[in-house]
């Protein structure tokens, strides 16, 4: 035992010391193995459910005469069109939704799907009891390198996507992990996309800020991906907010209808603040979310039968005393619990949000807000785990440690839900035969073969003495991870994309930049 | 709403700014409501078993299979001459359990039971769906009011029975928390003992460093509860680790004998470094620790039939790497889980270790490890649970901030697992037609209602602007837990003892320590 890890130490050891580029060669090749994506979790853990039929049927009539009696605004000239020629009851930009045609629209949704990357290798299925992590979107700010707080720019969103292509847990480079302030708004969307599309080979995500932005994230995936492929494989994933209660506006359906009239998913994601705009109460405030999902989600397949989507959500609650939202809180984890329920119940992949917090810095509030998050969505079986590194202080920054911290947890997320190993369960009882009472068992034969795979050993928590962690510096997580970011993005390498596919999309971003107004514009997805 | 949030500053205000003895009792008086015990969790969730029934009978039959064929070491003459008289094959200090012999012991531990404090309000119901939070035990450092590390002294360990006693979700004010380093060894017990019952009329658990100690324990619970009450009713708990791998020692033993024939229950405790005392593999080491701890609990019908007993455990796994134990890893989740099922299936409480962290100091690492261990005894459906707050730094010391933080915690998992409120489900209903799309709830009658226990509202966790938090100082969770630490201290009141009762336990403890020699020893409990 101790040779392997004597062994360990002295390879991390030369290379250190050796420095320069044949030392960068030989980090590159010692983690190539261990910066390989782990596949999709698929989760052989059971789901906690805490709804009996009757109750799982309680939530869903409720949710069903909600949308017949209060109806659901559009706010979408197209949309109300598109819903009268389905034959629903339309007022104004009410919509009344009878619950057959509800059932009957959603039914058309595909139970799992598979989410196709640029390298095959990096395909990941979604739903049933397959799940993937996808690093958070959205921030205004970042932490950086140094922990300095301050507003990011596109180089700031490509170490995003470099880091989120290493991390072996992360399935996904998603899209605008931070905003990239140094770039318009207008032409924004176009580099984002192309941020992702070129610093990493897994699956991606695309901006869901305008109808046109849409439109243009879709024009690069078919550079990427040929049209015909885009037209027959889901290669791109869009999040379409709610305003609850009971509200979708023109941005978003015009966005989600971009998406699905290309046969792409989109997440339909009613924005919960649990008390503010919902009741505050668990079971109601899960009842208005599924009907808010539920009108997005089959208003999918009046655009596009047959295409995928995702039920979503966000859920956060909210503090009565002072009004701000909350996370890592119990009924977060009841609500995920339920919801899980109900896209189970309806036969339909579901995105949660994983380990959001609301701390100010990367600390023990941080660290309790996420790991609670995290066990309660895994234990609800949510598919497509969203805003799983980075999120602190309720969004508002994405931190580069806590990033790499919350990408390790979902490695050890991943390692609980694929549930218990009993491969080797007659073997190891030998063992406890061989040994006997008041032995040990560091020496044997199954100890050695097995040790490497037994126990998660997380490289961002420090187990050492207190004696030793001095002795090495007094060292916190913070900076730990910090020195991990660094170590992984010199580790890094591109996976480069075909010349003759980077020179169009080079070409489309640059038309695309002439063509639209360097105007800002107010960016409201979430 | 804001008014309510007004209102409450504005008394909290008035309190902070007009000082002096009337203010602290006001102060008083505003937490004597929040700072009354929480009921026993009674838990309304579904568990996590991640194994079928055929798993569980294959763990069961590989634990009686080890007890049958390599046994058990008791290294204690008494315990090996009652397993003789009992029926049990002894060779040497091994003894050797048929399986229908450890089935027809067990068979005799009460299922459920209730523990008994010196304040009936207090009593809790332990096993089943009953559960309780017990704070962490046996720190040889504390980090302290100014979260300087140290050795804790007898006023510290008074300070932590005072917090555990207005912690709400605390149900035991435990036994040594920290060790009482400025008293000599031998005459702990007594002043440990003595503070638990003092400082708090919440459950306590016994000394269990030597047999003579226990003894002394029960001899003073005797006292504060009378001898034929002691005989009838559990009052105290001891611990009893075992030596994984299958050995149990003297003074663990002793001490367990004098337990059971007071009829006070015992934690039987394998003490188990996954890994290093078990197989490198999660379901052949439940199967060994599964092993232990059935042969302890069948030597406490052994001791006397009836007698309460708890499945209990030590559990972390060791790093290969390093060879440091590890808090917070999906293996410790997974073994949990499994344990659980293992002492469900014999209808006997079990106990676990909840908050642990492996962190030098309270930073984001101790919160990740800490709530993931939390969620996995919560799903776990733990009874006893034990170390539920304060434990850093693998147990070498009890942090103060973490203690008022891990106590709320606590209560956020008391929320979590007891369920869903489906109450207010069809008034809620009614709220979300009032509203209707595009409005909010802050002003409803059914928010006004429920807002105050719709949504847990974690007092550790800022969830304030960064603008908001810069304003009030920049203040992070261990500065606000140690200056909450402060306020509770300050609005604490002694459930004063009985004066008789009082005076004869000081009478107790003032003869023994004459009668014992001031001489250091061991202490091995954890």
């Amino acid at each position: 035992m101790n040779a392997v890890a004597a062994a360990a130490e002295e390879t991390g050891g030369r290379a250190s010391r050796r420095g320069g580029r044949s030392a960068r060669r030989e980090l590159r090749t010692d983690r190539s193995s261990s910066s390989k994506m782990l596949p999709g979790l698929k989760r052989n853990l059971p789901l906690v459910e805490p709804m009996d039929q009757e109750q799982v049927e309680k939530i869903d009539a409720a949710s069903m005469a909600i949308l017949e009696d209060v109806g659901v605004v559009f706010r979408d000239d197209i949309a109300l069109e598109d819903w009268r020629k389905a034959g629903a009851k339309v007022d104004g930009d009410r919509v009344y939704l009878d619950r057959g045609m509800v059932r009957e629209l959603i039914s058309s949704i595909p139970e799992t799907f598979t989410l196709h990357a640029r390298n095959p290798e990096n395909n990941v299925a979604l739903g049933g009891p397959h799940s993937i992590f996808v690093p958070m979107t959205g921030a205004p700010y970042l932490r950086d390198l140094e922990d300095v707080r301050r507003y990011p720019t596109l180089d700031d969103l490509a170490m995003f996507h470099k880091l989120a292509h290493v991390s072996p847990a992360l399935h996904s480079s998603a899209h605008h992990i931070v905003e990239p302030m140094d770039h318009v708004v207008a032409h924004r969307h176009l580099r984002i996309t192309y941020s992702s599309m070129k610093h990493s080979d897994k699956i991606f995500m695309g901006m869901t800020t305008s109808p046109k932005n849409a439109d243009d994230v879709l024009d690069m995936c078919a550079i990427l991906f040929g049209d015909e492929f885009l037209e027959t494989h889901p290669v791109v994933v869009g999040n379409c907010n709610g305003n609850s209660p009971l509200v979708w506006d023109e941005v978003m359906l015009g966005a989600m209808r971009a998406f699905n009239k290309r046969n792409q998913p989109v997440l339909c994601s009613p924005f919960v603040l649990g008390g503010a705009n919902t009741p505050a109460s668990t079971a109601p405030a899960v009842a208005q979310l599924n009907a808010e999902a539920l009108s997005a989600l089959a208003y999918t397949q009046v655009v596009r039968k047959g295409c995928p989507a995702i039920y979503g959500h966000y859920l956060s609650t909210v503090s009565m005393q002072s009004g701000a939202p909350m996370a890592g809180t119990p009924e977060i984890s009841l609500m995920n619990f339920m919801i899980g329920q109900m896209a189970r119940f309806y036969r339909v992949p579901w995105r949660t949000s994983n380990t959001l917090g609301g701390a100010k810095t990367f600390d023990a509030q941080a660290g309790y807000e996420s790991a609670w998050t995290l066990n309660a969505v895994l234990m609800a079986g949510a598919n497509y785990i969203w805003h799983s590194a980075g999120w602190n202080e309720a969004g508002m920054h994405c931190s580069v440690a806590k990033f790499i911290v919350d990408a390790e947890q979902c490695a050890m997320g991943h390692r609980m839900a694929s549930g218990i190993n009993w491969d080797d369960f007659d073997e190891a009882l030998a063992a406890v035969r061989d040994i006997g009472p008041g032995g040990h068992y560091l020496g044997h034969p199954h100890t050695q073969a097995n040790f490497q795979r037994a126990f998660f050993m997380p490289k961002m928590f420090d187990n050492n003495s207190i004696e030793q962690w001095i002795a090495e510096g007094s060292v916190e997580i913070t900076a730990r991870a910090l020195k991990e970011a660094h170590a992984m993005l010199d580790a890094y390498e591109e996976p480069v994309l075909d010349q003759a596919k980077n020179d169009e999309l080079l070409d489309y971003i640059a038309r695309r930049e002439r063509e639209i107004p360097a105007v800002d514009a107010l960016n409201d997805e979430y």
